[in-house]
């Protein structure tokens, strides 16, 4: 079996994952080898500063500062820096030079993937990203090849664990946002500092790079409305409880059937979820992609969406089978980007809202009110009043309307003299 | 893009799902075309009987009777059929051509899996059978590529959507075994002869399958303890949900760790699971797949499990992926069974049993019943005796015992006199 020469895989970071990376290739070396057919040699790890502490002792003589040497006598690149450069530069090289590439890098994939696809499509290579979205959950491969036949309709996950941990014991423990992210930031689901996360756009990362998988079209990081969990208050926890819901950050990917054809959206932003949802079952820092398809119809993926041995379990998946391919011959398939949807701006999709606005208890205050969203065409689906302290608590869900229209009836309730305050926006999924 | 010439495709079978790969075929080729980089030509439908009706009206001159001559013309032959023969033999004169093949039959795959991988490899061509376990959800390719790079300990997975059905009823209607079963067959869930499915024998198939590819060994399907659900009781399920358990017919493939290296075992029994468990929710004719990994942890794939469009849907993703590589070049991956693991014999496999005894309501019972586990080396964990008419009610928690001591306790249970019936034994699963 092991007539094939050896493969020389060249490692880029010894974080949390990529030693985890190593351990298991200088580990489990020879049963790799076996599913391979071919030995695969760890030739080396890139790393900023050889002495710094890791998760794992490595082999001191495998690492380099000198990464652009270490990736010029490749086969296949593993790439678990993070961040765009110096590891789009480095993964263009190692293209350019005929190797295959493995990558965790989801910033990277967003931004600069079809570049990167072209590269490897020059030159046969391939590139391989499954732990770049849903850490060690298989969802890349899926929908690039088990779904290759259906035609998938929508994308919805739970792609960023933080935010969901945060949510989580926000439902489950009552706490305050700001508890509940310290509590994250103690436990390491959070970094010092959480922004990416809680402002959405290490989900929005992972928007694009579903989004362009999933419709064979680019979808380019700009064009993916992100919100994260900021405005998210225990109010409208409280809230989505009394109606058996569950508030979550999602990333949606949608395609809108129109009658000039088809086209995409992707974004980010809390939804409220009904409790039976599969998706609602998802707690702590698990990930989990719902997808829905015209043949196939609903399928979940779950899983650990982060950690040190789970992501590495995705990057050697990759790694093995593009070995094996390496082995067997012929080249990587091109990213397969040629439905070329359009892509629909974000004020024409469509949702249904529930608002809560606290309004001055006077008569015909409702009706004002009522009015505003007669005036910008979005139908009321249902009212709730509480009479407060001197005024009153509204709360109101709409049919389906466009974005565009909602924020146009947002805009007019800020100004409107009886609306003293907007106190939640959110997104009603059924 | 279509410089390639047109890829011949050869279906097997115009039933529920085969009728939908036509449809999608005919309906979607030009998309497809596009995803492959060739178009995909549907030479023929190979039936028993044009003239039968059919979910789908199919073009008449596309039909024959004729499958040898069908199958001697392709380049790609997708199997429909169900059954060994003549599907084993059309499958195995196809590969000896070069053709590659997709197939949803798992009777044959779990039966004759080897022999095709084996034609395959020695010409370089493709088998897939994503469809053949779990119906539309992905978990063919997520076990042999995605965690490629990890080591499975565990796959516990509800496959079989009739018995799902059948106890998900009796669970939230309190339907007997019997009026759900005629349920299932009303809804069309169940054939009218359901042994295949209640006596376990579908979900074997799967097991056999699903064992193959997680420890890289082949598993013959006689090596696969089988129990269906007609031992399963209105009692039973109500004894379950006392306890906050749920109970589900599943197929177990099992890595066995010991001194003298690894074993695997596979298995098909209904297991007492707590209601949380995420195979709990699977409701329904549905299915899901419970994987745990060395790295990964636990991954769960969710989704439909039958269905002609569901299931198209994986065969078309099969026929997709499978006619890129073809139009890419190089040969398909073989089988990895470099492992092969011994199997370890289901006397040895390890399980924490339930047991229901109707005893004699006198003194020292208690006692006997007791010592008949003591001798056996079975360890109790949990006792309750509920008095009942002349009689006394017994439910028994042991601590795990390998299944060989647990027959030899219901063996010699059976035997004394002091026991007047068991009236039930259920594994109970974490």
């Amino acid at each position: 079996m092991n007539s094939y020469r050896s493969l020389r895989i060249a490692l880029l970071g010894a974080g949390s994952v990529g030693a985890q990376v190593a351990r298991i290739l200088l580990e489990h070396g020879d049963e790799l080898a076996a599913r391979v057919g071919a030995p695969l040699e760890l030739v080396g790890i890139g790393v900023r500063d050889v002495d710094a502490k890791r998760d794992v002792e490595l082999p001191r003589e495998l690492l380099t500062t000198d990464l652009a040497t270490l990736v010029a006598g490749a086969d296949v690149v593993v790439e678990l820096l993070g961040g765009i450069e110096p590891a789009r530069t480095l993964l263009l090289d190692a293209l350019a030079a005929g190797a295959d590439v493995v990558t965790a890098n989801k910033a990277l994939v967003a931004a600069h993937g079809p570049e990167l696809f072209q590269a490897a499509e020059t030159v046969g290579a391939q590139v391989a990203y499954e732990a770049a979205v849903g850490g060690a959950i298989p969802i890349i491969r899926p929908l690039e090849q088990s779904l290759a036949g259906d035609r998938v309709l929508r994308v919805m996950g739970i792609v960023n664990g933080t935010t969901n941990f945060i949510l989580d014991r926000m439902h489950t423990e009552g706490s305050t946002l700001e508890d509940a992210l310290a509590t994250a930031t103690a436990l390491g689901y959070a970094e010092a500092d959480p922004t990416a996360d809680i402002e959405g756009y290490d989900a929005a990362s992972k928007a694009t790079i579903l989004a362009s998988l999933a419709f064979h079209t680019e979808v380019p990081a700009a064009c993916v409305h992100r919100e994260g969990i900021t405005g998210v208050t225990d109010a409208m926890v409280q809230q989505a409880e009394r109606t058996g819901r569950v508030l979550k950050l999602v990333a949606i990917c949608e395609r809108l059937e129109g009658d000039a054809g088809d086209r995409v959206s992707a974004r980010v932003h809390p939804v409220s979820l009904p409790s039976t949802h599969p998706l609602a079952a998802v707690h702590e820092a698990k990930n989990a992609i719902f997808v829905t398809a015209e043949a196939a119809g609903d399928l979940m993926f779950y899983g650990a969406g982060a950690g040190g041995p789970e992501t590495a379990s995705a990057v050697l998946g990759d790694l093995v089978s593009i070995a094996r391919r390496h082995v067997l011959g012929g080249p990587g398939g091109p990213a397969s980007t040629h439905a070329d949807l359009a892509i629909a701006p974000f004020d024409e999709v469509l949702a249904r809202h529930e608002l809560g606005l606290t309004v001055a208890d006077r008569p015909g205050v409702l009706a004002a009110v009522a009015g505003l969203f007669a005036e910008h065409d979005v139908s009321v689906e249902s009212v709730r009043q509480d009479p407060g302290d001197g005024s009153a608590s509204l709360v109101l869900g709409t049919h389906t309307a466009t974005e565009g229209r909602i924020a146009a009836v947002l805009e007019a309730l800020a100004a409107h003299t009886d609306v003293e305050r907007i106190d939640s926006v959110i997104r009603l999924i059924d």
